[in-house]
């Protein structure tokens, strides 16, 4: 450990600041079968993204080889690599790939004979196109792929795939565990500071197009002429890399920086103010991305406000926006605090009538359930209901609801299990996905958007293995069908070692990691029973807040004889929100999927499991179930950790004992609750909680991150 | 630029996180020379200070001379390093070295024959005075010293050298321009980031041996046992390296924290509390420092609520730490909403008539100025008017006043400038150092504060040169007569380079630093005419807020007529605070210094000043100068940038340009309000303001960092 720092002091400390780029050098054996692949580099220089991929391909091929690759102008020996696209390379172009089908954003990589020389090119018709290409060969070779017959051809299947940053002016990022927002406003725009390069880097090898850099939660001065300059700073260092700046907007912004009486949306000179702050967006950013907005939500200004409805509000800013290309981005997340309706209804029957009513630049933001990141949800029924309007998923990489920046919870497995729902909208095989690539109801404005877990923290996440839900999120959003295990693999090959020793249980790990949160915090269809506000640990027990579904007694609805959330037919009937056969088996508790019981169901203790046993028993086996799991996981972290640095090692081990203590908080504090509502006796051998509820209750949290 | 990432992919970024230890490689001739004096390393491992003390010394030495040497458990060979005590070190012990007057901490360095090999000894009668020995033998090779004819003999003239972090538990940092709080109180005391760590070796390496980890606005939870808990992690690290850790307390912590209906200080039950919180503490801590205590001070609790005096509430607190060991420092800065008197005489009304009535583990925490932190402050009168007491100083290294973080300001020079500043108290040469050192009234307990700069940046300090200050404020802490020059030119070589075409003009550079800020700021004696609450930039004629000692207009009472505070017995009387023939001297504008003409005195703008000129064209002239100067480091910079990395020059670059910048904007909007008053005409071929009067009124900064 003390030797690995001496020497020449170039041993960099694993500080998980390079992600999955990390480009260190591959074994002698590996690394000479690639060489063989990458003996000349040909790429063009001519356009910014050009050099981008210029410089990738040599800082990659660089570290992992050992040393970068020749830069030729044509291919004049074996094993080159061509990068570009027919009109940046007339050797690609006399290639004559067929590239029509890949659009704008995708690209071929194949093994090719050029100049009677073997090569690999990777072809675009766009440039953007080619730096995702060389991505990709990079993966192939971080990820120890052959490359003698490379036959790759990919495209994404979503237009915008976006990044939302929930960070405030103040450089606070509301739900952020990873530090402060990673945009310094303060010196910009005048010091780029070189993270948000690699920021930049980061999600073009992902596919990432675009970036929301402020807070849904909105304040007006992001559309200030001091602090526009500031965004046209990081456009301008995004740009290259494809991806292209989008702002939340406050909907009040023309009464609080525009001096007007209202933002009525039908006012002629609100809809005036707004086409003006959209010209001067534009002229100082032609490729600007649109605006994201919260309205008429969690106390956020809106339409409503003025009578008017989300399509008023929506379609106001997108005719700002329109003549420049650029796009609406509306939120679904809306709840009233005066409707007494389950909150889980609410967007629905707001947005469902205005289906077919929204410009065509508008896409309407969906989450992914129907309440709020839960550790587990239903699809939110919205996907499948809006046919004539194009839904945009809206995941949460932050974990505001699983753990913070400590818990190891992996969610590919739930962006995967959310995608893959059947919404049967259009019969059997209507996914989410399908949704909102367009191809069910025939939209071609699709987009994904994921709220993101990045922050100043050394490691960007808050913690190495929150990478990969970055990574993940990004993958999917290029192709929203990909294998969430399939994807954790490539990242653990890329962050950490390409030993199968060391990847095939740490994957495994990783892809239980989530089942674990959703046991230990919210088993069966529970949610929300989070601490009030902050969301930090357990307190089902919560009755007291300032709105009722605010609080963990609004969701869960137990007492001495029964628990879970009613919304049947004889309920409050969420499950009408769902297609007729989904509404029907989710109407039945013996037809709904046991992982959503309790989200549809007030069931009685004494229900009977498909195990047998009782709910109750059930329950606290899950419970049970989840602690263990994260012991099994620290003992497989244990036997692994050999394969790769300390520092890293260290920290996870770390964090997975954090994990566990909080998980068994978790569970006895849960178990202590409940059973002093039931009164029933633990099930034979399961450990008691530790402490009396009252010593849950009274914990508290003054300082907790990200609120 | 793109190839030196490239190859072995072994080059780090110059990112700054190295401070002063970097220990890169020297040039060859150099290193030879060291390596003769480094052929071994002979240093016992037994405790965990002579553990660090090692590994310091192999990284350090193996880092510039590309190897470590050999650790030897005797000297066997020419040109061995022995480090050690006599009790550590049987061939120390042999060397029969005067230790005597080290102390605790102090240490020599020699060239000395050891077994009939020449050898260089670190030598000290405690672990951590080898420790610091360790670290000025590095310097001296990072430096490029000669070590073949050591004699050096080092010890502290203070006792404690601490930081202040005004960190709060919710990681944000009062005043802070480098991100966030490094303490990340979420994860403690679980996770002990590396950071920590390298926080302790940098401290360390300049003799600090304190830490007050938390805001003097303090909050009480964090006498609570969870946080205790976390102190204690802290406290863990900080340990091996000689550092010991402090708290900050809130005066009404026995309310809010412990049930009682009082904090009264002479209330039994109060008393008894803090008796039991200081018992528990040091269970778990058992070489906890002390507590730091803002009381009735800008709205903080204090003895003053219960009818009580200062030196009741500090004596309360001080036997309730003294069974212990443990100290207590009250901070003076203290002034009354309700006082109408001048604020730059109230901390010395209220605290000098105690003078005799505190504890003898009591010390005062004196800022250097009678104001707060301006760029240039007279030094506090209390200093040398309060004989009995021990006066500890509390200068601030963060920028607050100075331009935050992207200003070049060495604060060498005004640390000097204070400690060097002569308060006649017992006769000319009564320095300010010499009462802070007890030599001038016979204190054993003595002690200095700065208010730290760190935070989560990666570099630390918010900037490159940001890291000066916290390195002349170690260094000065440890010997308050260096001059800082040498230091600055010590830091130089450390953190840049040691090539002299670089140094000299650096060091100048810096050295005239902060007289720039005080041109383009506040020259002439002028104070506090930063904007409100935030303190960013200009607002001279700022006349709101929620108390008039927290205006600017308070502060220069400019009008048609003239401008400056009379201080002079015809006016507040605040000259009267200081020893007679400093009275008579500050009373006299003739015989002011210029630098304190405006604090002093309220003047006619046509005053004539020994240059000649009159006060408005002197005045005009300063703020001309100050921008001139930083233009003037501009020019350096951009003509030195060659000898070092491109990422620190071009980050260093970019700051001067914003300081150069906001110079301009701080000059222009200060002239053309003061213009505005006198209606004089500007100086012939002086350049007007860019803008009018009311653009410099109309901006406004809503998220300003660090407020």
């Amino acid at each position: 450990m003390l030797l690995a720092l001496l020497g020449a002091n170039v041993a960099r400390a694993e500080d998980g600041y390079d992600l999955w780029l990390r480009y260190r050098p591959l074994p002698q054996a590996e690394a000479a079968a690639v060489r063989a692949h990458a003996a000349q580099l040909v790429i063009g220089g001519a356009s910014p993204t050009q050099e981008v991929t210029r410089q990738e391909l040599l800082r990659g091929l660089g570290g992992l080889l050992g040393g970068a690759p020749v830069v030729a102008s044509t291919v004049s020996a074996d094993g080159a690599i061509v990068v570009g696209t027919p009109a940046s390379s007339a050797q690609i172009a006399g290639l004559h790939l067929d590239l029509r089908a890949l659009g704008h954003d995708g690209y071929l990589i194949r093994s090719v004979v050029v100049a009677g020389h073997p090569a690999t090119v990777v072809a675009a018709n766009d440039d953007v196109g080619a730096l995702y290409g060389a991505f990709h060969l990079l993966r192939l070779v971080q990820t120890g792929q052959a490359l003698d017959k490379l036959d790759v051809r990919e495209w994404p299947r979503l237009k915008l795939r976006v990044l939302n940053h929930w960070d405030d002016l103040n450089r606070h990022t509301e739900r952020g565990y990873a530090g402060q927002s990673i945009w310094d406003w303060q010196k910009l725009p005048d010091w780029l500071d070189p993270r948000y390069t690699d920021y930049a880097r980061a999600n073009a090898s992902l596919g990432i197009n675009g970036t929301v850099l402020n807070n849904v939660n909105a304040n007006a001065a992001i559309l200030t002429a001091p602090y526009l300059e500031k965004v046209k700073a990081l456009a301008g260092v995004m740009r290259p890399y494809g991806i292209r700046v989008y702002l939340s907007v406050k909907f009040s912004a023309p009464i609080e920086i525009g001096g007007l009486k209202t933002a009525d949306p039908l006012d002629p000179q609100v809809q005036k103010w707004w086409r003006a702050k959209a010209d001067e967006v534009y002229a100082l950013i032609p490729d600007f991305g649109g605006f994201l907005v919260k309205a008429n939500s969690e106390g956020q200004p809106g339409p409503q406000d003025y009578g008017r409805n989300h399509a008023d509000g929506a379609n106001m800013l997108a005719d700002a926006l329109q003549p420049h290309g650029g796009v609406l981005m509306w939120r679904a997340f809306v709840y009233s605090q005066e409707n007494r309706d389950d909150r889980a209804k609410q967007a629905y029957a707001e947005f469902k009538p205005l289906d077919g009513k929204f410009r065509s630049n508008v896409l309407l933001q969906v989450k992914n359930g129907p309440i709020d990141f839960q550790p587990r949800e239903p699809f939110n029924p919205l996907f499948g209901a809006m046919p004539k309007t194009p839904l945009m998923m809206e995941f949460q990489i932050t974990k505001e609801y699983l753990g913070f920046a400590t818990h190891l919870a992996y969610l590919g497995t739930m962006f995967e299990e959310t995608l893959s729902s059947d919404t049967m909208s259009r019969g059997k095989g209507s996914t989410v996905a399908k949704v909102i690539d367009g191809q069910l109801d025939g939209h071609q404005l699709t987009g994904i958007a994921g709220v993101a877990n990045i922050g100043t923290d050394r490691d960007w996440c808050g913690s190495d293995f929150n990478q990969a839900n970055w990574y993940a999120f990004g993958r999917l959003a290029w192709n929203p069908t990909e294998s969430a295990r399939s994807i954790a693999a490539d990242w653990v090959r890329m962050t950490f070692t390409d030993e199968a020793a060391f990847v095939t249980p740490v994957v495994d790990m990783m892809m239980g990691s989530r089942e674990a949160v959703v046991d230990y915090m919210t088993p069966l269809g529970l949610h929300h029973l989070m601490g009030h506000g902050h969301h930090y640990g357990p307190a089902p027990w919560d009755a007291t807040g300032p709105r009722a579904d605010w609080t963990p007694v609004y969701y869960h609805r137990a007492d001495h004889d029964g628990i879970g959330f009613d919304r049947t037919s004889t309920g409050s009937n969420a499950v009408a929100q769902y297609a007729p056969p989904l509404a029907a088996k989710f109407n039945d508790p013996a037809t709904t999927p046991e992982v959503f019981l309790l989200w549809f169901h007030h069931l009685p203790w004494s229900y009977r499991m498909q195990s047998g046993q009782t709910l109750w028993n059930e329950l606290v086996m899950h419970y049970t179930r989840g602690v263990d799991t994260v012991g099994q996981m620290r003992d497989t972290w244990g036997r692994v950790g050999s394969h790769i640095d300390a520092e890293r090692y260290q920290k996870a081990s770390t964090f997975l004992a954090i994990q566990q203590k909080e998980a068994l908080w978790w569970r006895d504090a849960s178990i202590a609750y409940f059973q002093s509502l039931n009164g029933l006796p633990l099930p034979a051998g399961v450990a008691p909680p530790q402490h009396p509820l009252s010593y849950y209750e009274s914990l508290s949290f003054p300082f907790v991150p990200g609120y």
